[in-house]
């Protein structure tokens, strides 16, 4: 396959002024590989309620899936907040897109390069060699879309409800993700559940034992339960290489570990379905005081395009090269603001167009 | 009332060891203000389990009845970990206690002070002053105890579910508390919940925000969905005072809490119901690798007693006694090994026996 088509979806707040930072990387590639990429842009979130009344239409949609992967920006702000929950953006457009698409696999690698370790909030001495942990988060079943819940009675008690639901075959396609990527990477994979309460959690914990046995021996499987996984991971996050995780645990496990990274701005995500379509985004938010500054770190974007590259274009080679452009920017001592570093070392203070700039000249 | 009764459960690993330590502490306070506490003592947990065939006797439980508080060591090891979900000592005595005496208000006090910020994985620069922040959690609702629940299916389509449920009542009463005690220290609370997706969330949200205009005009309450919170708690834990928490959301954030302390050796519980009788226990487990070596830090089970004179007994200032002795031995340096400092700071390395006698001659 020699043509490629992306659907660019910038999205809210710094959204925009990021993905054109992408965007200028991807057409460095195109231009250097002759490899033919189309890109579509469409608007989407508060920008698409605010000039088509809904978050998502059904238009994006479409072109979304004449598409081989998606290059999502953030979407959100103060402006749509009053909204119900399925009307705001980050409901109305995100999780409608990861149910539609089967986005069953989010992937969130957290990497903290050794020359970045100051930023981290956690003490030197504990993350000697900088972090390396890959978050894999079940994102299309669980608490966040299982059936029935809804809100009833009157005074008092007035109750609402949600129901938690995992099947097995969900759980043991996730699971088969994290047990394939560990083999990349260090065979280790920690699986967390809440298996002395839930039964969600026994049948997760049941079923990932189980595949862990027949089909990857060589893994190292350990079980967590997530309140004191939630204590190890700062304790000590080195100790992790894949962590595996159902939808709710993930989301909480992966922001944590994000902070404990301390830059949020430089974390890439990719959220996959079985056929590597794929939906890549920055795991930071839409960052609505930052956005038209200038300010923001283009850096999460630029990896997740990489992402997108090595999952949903099968183009390994080109995913490492932008991976390499941006660990080489930071060694020439270029930082964005909320990376900047102490005075003792190398630090070139600049902005989101000008990082998007150095990093492609790089490639 | 001059006439207390203590149910002391030890229950597994180094539960015995150090509830001796509190019952060291009790009778001194017995002998020195010449307040009438009769403790009766009775197996739990895995113990119960090996002794009687299970965690949580019917006696034990009249007895606890008969009582105005419960002093709780802790309960389970591995040797029962083979045990189903409901037979094992956390669920079988733990959450039933909890659910029998109706204990909602679950208060976890992560206090740090300044002599002990060392022990910290975060960077002092982020918590100069120590820490101090008051975990509430919603102890007997939401998914923990939501019907129905169970399993079902057969081959790839088994599945598993559970039911997060909240009554307006639940959040009201556990909101209550948490204003009630933010009245008592900076007026200041935090609501989690992750009402961009949960149902069970946006009720807890609205009835919290509608019961902070009608009650408590003068505090300042603040929403933060979980993930955010499991961030903002890692990178600026000074910026929180009151934390109030839906079950499962502060099963973990308190436990995330605890680590960013970095002793969870000298962090206490009180589980309250709406009469004052209350469970009181260390927030850390049973360590059956340290049990019976005379390793163990008992503070957490002597600051449990404490909580127990405030809030069951009512006798707020044998709180504050006890409380000051335990600040006052870590001021004179002693330490078990779990807290002990650098050599540049004075370090007297003690035994779970020994830091109980001095504690106890503190009084
Ligand atoms: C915006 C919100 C619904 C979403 C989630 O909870 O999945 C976000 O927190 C995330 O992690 O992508
Ligand atoms: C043992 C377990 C059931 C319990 C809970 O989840 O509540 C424990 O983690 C706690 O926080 O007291």
């Amino acid at each position: 396959k020699n043509n490629y088509r992306i659907a660019i979806l910038p999205g809210d707040g710094i959204g925009p002024e990021i993905i054109n930072q992408a965007l200028k990387i991807i057409n460095a590639i195109k231009n250097k590989f002759k490899i033919n990429i189309t890109t579509t842009e469409h608007i989407i979130g508060g920008k698409a309620i605010n000039l088509e009344g809904s978050p998502l239409s059904k238009n994006t949609i479409k072109c979304c899936e004449q598409s081989d992967a998606i290059l999502f920006g953030s979407v959100g702000g103060p402006q749509w907040d009053h909204l119900s929950r399925i009307e705001r953006p980050e409901y109305g457009a995100l999780l409608t897109l990861r149910k539609h698409f089967n986005l069953f696999a989010n992937l969130r690698p957290i990497y903290l390069p050794n020359n970045l370790i100051h930023l981290s909030p956690i003490k030197p001495k504990i993350i000697p060699n900088g972090l390396n942990i890959a978050c894999v988060r079940e994102l299309t079943g669980g608490i966040y879309f299982g059936q029935p819940h809804g809100q009833s009675g009157t005074g008092l008690k007035e109750y609402a409800f949600d129901t938690a639901i995992y099947h097995r075959f969900e759980i043991e396609r996730i699971a088969h993700f994290a047990f394939k990527l560990a083999q990349k990477r260090h065979k280790h994979v920690t699986s967390i559940d809440k298996a002395n309460v839930l039964r969600t959690s026994m049948l997760w914990r049941k079923t990932v034992s189980k595949l862990a046995t027949h089909y990857y021996p060589n893994i190292k499987l350990q079980h967590l339960y997530v309140d004191n996984a939630a204590m190890q991971l700062i304790k000590n996050p080195s100790a992790f290489d894949v962590i595996l995780c159902p939808n709710l645990f993930g989301d909480i496990l992966s922001d944590e570990c994000a902070m404990i990274c301390g830059s949020i701005g430089i974390l890439p995500s990719a959220s996959l379905n079985e056929n590597n379509f794929g939906l890549y985004e920055p795991a930071g938010g839409s960052a609505p005081d930052i956005a038209g500054k200038n300010l923001a770190n283009p850096i999460a974007q630029i990896l997740s395009a990489a992402l997108l590259f090595r999952y949903s274009l099968q183009l390994n080679h080109i995913a490492t090269i932008i991976e390499k452009s941006v660990y080489e920017a930071l060694t020439l001592g270029y930082r964005t603001l909320d990376i900047s570093t102490k005075s003792n070392q190398p630090n070139k203070i600049i902005g989101t167009n000008e990082m998007g700039d150095i990093i492609t000249s790089l490639i």
